[in-house]
């Protein structure tokens, strides 16, 4: 697989005697992809019936014409006005009560059958008109599920859908009063139509009572994406189907959703997701034209699997955007190191958003690889180096198979959210801070779904802060010969949100001696020593009684590591420092090979190759390698924002 | 009075099978009083009028045959859910226009007489039931009154409620208008039903409108529970009416509901109240696992005053707790101290919350006596300990008499929220702060309502920061012979929410010939020192036209102190420096004999015991005091969270 | 002219027995201007069509037999409780879509034209009752517009009025289509009645959406004031009809507003706007007894503009207030220093709010002249000090043309406000930074509306951070022959919220050759040094495309100041130190005389006297200015809040 560029276009939003010049210069670029579509919803249909969509099919025969390929996305995600006019209940409603008006985008309700009745018919009629055009080669399912929180809504449509879910789920209404524990507070319920959202409560809902409306939440963005699926596949069987999902975004299951996907891809956009994620100050400077440099890769390789192997960069930031609080010109180089490493991470395509600056709307501030007038911006020059050192270096293949797998877990973050007992305590938290623990010896990760039947081919697995297991990953477990880490609080709950009988991690003692009896939660500021040097505890600790042996432990005697065989327990939170010497533990004990990167550098390998990419301002040196025997590009000499490919040996 | 121990206990929350194994083990315990019932509407009434009480009956009759006693709480917190059928709008309204629904607890308006009748209904038919039963020992109504915010309601049953209240108490429109002012803005009403609500308004309302909406709602919850106590005491007049009240909460007037209760408890969660309060970070880290050293104590004063000298800890926490932004481990020993300290201020029974951890619903993560897997947690062990002390040192009377009193006032709370004039001016900070200043030096303490008929008996009494006057108090100042603290902002009002005619703090002049005319508010990070070394003055200063004698004054000129023979005017908010340099003055002034207590040391009489406990991380060395016979636990070194009793010779 | 003190008074609210003790303190103190009525509809008509004008009437008659003119405010802010009744849906809706009912004041919404009537209706029959009066002097319009956030409203009247009004503005709905970029997101409306108000949608709407519905309130307001005017203006064409505008108030066009206007004022809190602002923290505790030095003089500045050179305060702060979060007790002499200081830009009347400090309702904590109990509170003291220097001085003439002249434009507020790209970044932060850096150097500004036809008799033009040109600014700027500055950001947006067609900043190559193509925006805290010396940028920095000379650049070789003839382009926003170093390098530039003016003090020139005063908390010295020939108040030797009056030779 020869990876490739791509880009976003708007014909709708440009006069049509600009589209042929538009068409030659992403040729010239060495633009092979351009993705249309997602928000001509408004042109395609302007009035109920109305089609219109020859503009279209004449903007397809000019991007064709000049070899483009075509990534047609389908409408949904912007309904125009007059549907709120034929369906004024399907918009969706907010926590607080409030409807979410039309005027901006995402205004629909996933819960809501007749707007997704209405997706399928345009979906059906689009695919109709263009699914046997020459340059179509794959579509997108409307655009950024839940993009501005609208996975939730409060409205009568998933009220109705909510309780017609959970009658299907539990079947009595008295088997859902016990997996709720409605005893507690007199919370039981007659009937499953006496069930409210757990919104605008007195106090917090029975948590699995908001487990339950997440998954609920959930499987109806799955559900919603299947009916496109179907409908895309029927017309086009040999096309993919694909949606950009987002950063740090996990209010559904993606790994649900991609069950009716053939590609996985996302939207990076490295500087607004640093500044608006919970990284220490320190690292939102040091990076700060940069990008956090794990937050990328971290999600190349997360959607690498939901993507069944298969994912692209369907956004990728090409200057400064719009959205941040603020919005840094990026370091020159960066929007081509961005495309190297999501290369080196398997991606088929990258896709820069967008070709041009649009001066009008609500993202006028949004660079792209043209000014406003016209002209190159910085990251035209960029993209069309990395075209020609795609083909001068002849990168293809797929990504390395990692040695080192972690798993990922969306219902985690919803667990934990709805009862973090430690204010800020996430799944998501631990598994990147080891995500970038081994990251920074050079280490390939895999992240992995929590329905991973089997660890084979890992030296080490990691399942950090789960909430609860399920039968394959119990099996996976068992079965793995490699070294696992899992904790803290993994294994604490049971599906029904409640504490296991034989308490956390709730392992067969023969794999995992011990029961978490207390939890000690506290300021993450208060930190207290770990012994034997290095790292400190804060935020959870763990009470363990145990059979296992404790291989570290903190200055108050209480567990951090435990070990049983090569079964590995981790009963706090802590420093980084303290997450990577627990790493470093495992690496040393699992004889895991790991190289010296300076400070800001990162590398992946793919196709026999390994890109380093450094996210430092400044210049790095690197060390080559044992298992390498030149470069293909660059050298050890990194400038800022710098790539360097080494060929490997074992690909010689 | 002998004290005794009790536990909460919820029988539907168990298998049957398990009751007699678990009373054996409160027995075993020590545990004399068990709280039962106060969730369990759902299991005693599952649908309209299908009365299902044998079960409730079952489990008194297993505590009563191994010894327990029964506190039986009407389950009026938590309506099952067909009671939303029948009365649709008993959901209370928020602030903000939102009802709030069924699916966590306390879902009811304190100002829907439909439910009120539905609450008099089960309490009727459950005295009837049970009333009778041998194990049965008193009742608690309710539970905790005005948790989550629950006093106040916007509900149209409250606005209708509010204007007949207003009608009643002011008789013509007229007159409401003129207590009100509404003069000012135009506000004048033609008539009581034009009167809203004060929330959503444009900008603040009159405060009198805001101070009788607030009186008008604590008068709802004392209503509410008479209901319950004109039952609950026609059925057994012998048995006490007891209601849990909560730490810091002030929304309703408890004087005033416990007009109709025998023994007022409150629920003590240490950890989390020093957590949620507005103390200093110093303050929360150095307490961070054993709880502030004097809101325990404050609230054991404050509730002995409000259950007219008899009262309880309903709740006492027993280890992590799961309300909290974070919850930590209690230091060992803190559930056994918490508990001797209870006993010292002359609580009659403290009651750990809860005896078995449920491993289902909203409180999970919340520790009891016993793990989720029923094995004992550290608090079991502790609970025995004081059971055994209790029997061992043969503690029994009531708590000594202060000499020291400072009154408590709720609608000066109330008063102050709604104009602070400084941010973060209240009448509790005030209180608190003198109330810890006496404390340091050893000095037992009465809090007392602001409608005391007499100090006689006291040395020195403290009315900080009193919104106003009512001829109760102005008659027991005028009475008192001891010495006399008022200030800074005492009397500044009338009952009407005006300014006095004559000025604050409005007293007749032969008592305190003083006008303030002008007060200086700022950020509390500005301090002024203080002439003559020690504290300074922030926050809010009063410039006062007077004839007294300033006695301290700050380094600008402005008053700090006044005195006019033994009543001392105090015109400023201070450090705690200058609070304890000004109690001391009062002490120095009024010869009140102290204790040299290390820091973290504090110390109650009863019963011719004074129970000291240490609150201090480390461990403390007491030096004995000369009114001291030697000790029945304890000695002069405590360990952190050690207890020492030592024998007064007056006890002799 | 010869300045005048007033003051507000609500004879309403006191027992008439006093009126004529008041009158005759008034007269006694030297104020020439009594405000009253615009709280008092309730009083006027206490039921609909029942008209009590006689004591009003009574009212008048006493302040004019002691000399006293009258300014009568209609009562149009605070209509009576029965005017609901008539008009529930008169009641403002608030951005969450919440009700803002009656209670406090300004409870109407700007967009009800039944409203609208009644206003009409009681300003007629006021103006026929007291147009004649002798006492009568002037009329105030309503009260504050735009207060507590009244300016927007999301009420159906809102709704229907902004459809209206677009359908005038567009014409039809292809024109707002493609003026707001409505194709972007598939915004397209087929009819304006689909349109609605941009609050409660999923993210953000258009700017351009925004940004009519801005325009929208903002003539709502312009239109309500109108229908007084009017009326006001046929009853006595001779009198002057006045408003009370606010202190950083931006929410309407004050340009627009006061073309129904003779004469502007405002009402001046120093100490509150101080703390309210986004003032650094030491600047807050600097002047925290005095206000920000250059707040003031800026509205002074800015409403004598708005006022077509005519302005009064209309409310001055007198002592300690109650709205600030904190309210500080202003330094002795600042009562009689913000009076001077207004003279000195030119006020016609000083007004202080309010004669005596009301002991009841919202603002029972504003202080007066008389404290409740009726006796001087300082500013009394203070004020009849200013009458006596006003008579002594002999101050009359008007202020004096600045040679420094500064944009500032409404619309540029609304703009940033929706589109900040940086948070933070705003219009009138720029305009006072400049104001503050000229006058440091005691240089006299005017503040120039955005449709100043000429800029003929400046030195120095600054023009920072305006949306949006217009031909007649274009046209000032073509023809401007002093030197301009210009940016940052100026210039960058279409009227209807684009990017120009040649990027900002849009000027004739032949004025300034030059493209922003690129804008780098991050946390101010973020510096990086500009060469040269002096100064830093931070928070804005520009990318540009020209042939203009850089005559500052930044230390990684960003434009920070370009020049093109006397045309200069701010490219960046800075430090103070940088703004005073881009300020006194016009200076240079356009040899503009400077002062040498210790720090805290201030001065402005008006009728040939040069006004100095002192905001330091310290004393100051002064050196005296080469066009100095003595001094008519005060000397060299200026205390704290100290005032100089210095005659200038050219007054000779
Ligand atoms: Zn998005
Ligand atoms: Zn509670
Ligand atoms: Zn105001």
């Amino acid at each position: 697989m020869t990876p490739a560029l791509g880009v976003c276009y708007y014909p709708e939003h440009w006069p049509e005697a600009g589209w042929e010049r538009d068409a030659a210069s992403m040729a010239e670029v060495g633009i092979r992809i351009v993705r249309i579509g997602e928000f001509a919803w408004s042109r395609l249909e302007p009035t109920p019936g109305d089609l219109q969509f020859d503009w279209l099919i004449r903007a397809m025969d000019v991007l064709g014409r000049h070899g483009l390929k075509v990534v047609f996305g389908t409408p949904t995600a912007t309904p125009p006005r007059w549907m709120i006019d034929k369906h004024p209940d399907m918009l969706a409603v907010d926590a607080r009560g409030q409807r979410k008006g039309f005027g901006s985008r995402r205004h629909y309700d996933f819960s809501h059958l007749g707007y997704r009745a209405e997706c399928q018919r345009i979906v059906k009629l689009l695919a109709d008109a263009i699914g046997q055009h020459p340059a179509l080669s794959g579509w997108q399912t409307d655009n950024e599920y839940g993009c501005h929180g609208t996975t939730y809504s409060y409205s009568p449509a998933a009220l109705s859908g909510f309780r017609l879910w959970l009658e299907q789920r539990y079947g009595t209404i008295e088997a859902l009063n016990e997996a709720w524990g409605n005893v507690f507070w007199s919370m039981e319920y007659n009937r499953f139509d006496q069930i409210e959202l757990p919104n605008l409560l007195v106090c917090e809902a029975a948590p699995a009572h908001d487990l339950d409306f997440r998954r609920y939440a959930s499987d109806q963005v799955a559900a919603f994406n299947k009916v496109q699926f179907d409908i895309l596949k029927q017309a086009r069987p040999d096309l993919p189907v694909i949606h950009n999902f987002m950063s740090r975004y996990t209010e559904f299951d993606h790994y649900d959703v991609a069950e009716t996907l053939d590609i996985a891809s996302w939207d990076s956009y490295p500087l607004g997701h640093l500044a608006t994620s919970n990284e220490p100050d320190e690292v939102k400077r040091l990076y700060l034209r940069q990008g956090d440099p794990d937050n990328a890769a971290f999600h190349h390789d997360l959607y690498r699997t939901v993507g069944h192997g298969r994912w692209w960069i369907m956004e990728q930031q090409p200057g400064p955007v719009n959205w941040g609080i603020f919005n840094p010109d990026p370091l020159p180089g960066m929007a081509r190191l961005w495309a190297w490493e999501a290369f080196a991470h398997g991606a088929e395509v990258v896709s820069y958003f967008r070709w041009r600056q649009a001066p009008f709307a609500q993202e006028q501030m949004h660079a792209g690889l043209l000014r406003p007038d016209s002209e190159p911006a910085p990251a035209y020059h960029e993209a069309t180096q990395v075209a020609e050192e795609l083909r001068a270096t002849g990168l293809a293949g797929i990504a390395a198979k990692g040695r080192v797998g972690i798993v990922f877990d969306y219902q985690s973050e919803w667990a934990w959210e709805i009862q973090p007992q430690a204010r800020g305590f996430t799944h998501g938290a631990h598994v990147r801070a080891i995500y970038a623990a081994f990251r920074k010896h050079g280490v390939d990760i895999d992240i992995l779904s929590p329905h991973t039947k089997s660890f084979a081919g890992y030296d080490i697995v990691a399942i950090p802060a789960l909430f609860a297991w399920n039968e394959t990953l119990r099996t996976a477990i068992a079965e793995f010969e490699g070294h696992l880490l899992i904790g803290p609080r993994s294994g604490s709950k049971t599906e029904n949100f409640s504490i296991p009988a034989a308490l956390g991690p709730d392992l067969p003692q023969n794999l995992l001696a011990a029961k978490v009896i207390r939890v000690d939660s506290v300021d993450p500021q208060l930190e207290v020593e770990v012994k034997g040097g290095g790292g400190s505890v804060h935020h959870w600790r763990e009470r363990i009684e145990t059979t296992a042996e404790v291989v570290i432990e903190d200055a108050e005697n209480w567990p951090v590591l435990l070990s049983q065989g090569k079964l590995f327990y981790l009963a706090a939170s802590g420093s980084k420092a303290l997450v990577q010497r627990v790493v470093d533990y495992l690496i040393a004990e699992a004889d895991l090979p790991t190289l010296a990167l300076p400070a800001g550098v990162r590398c992946r390998v793919r196709d026999g190759m390994r890109v380093y990419v450094n996210y430092g301002a400044g210049p790095a040196t690197l060390t080559p390698a044992a298992d390498e025997t030149g470069y293909v590009l660059g050298g050890v000499d990194m400038p800022a924002a710098g790539v360097t490919l080494a060929r490997l040996a074992t690909a010689g």
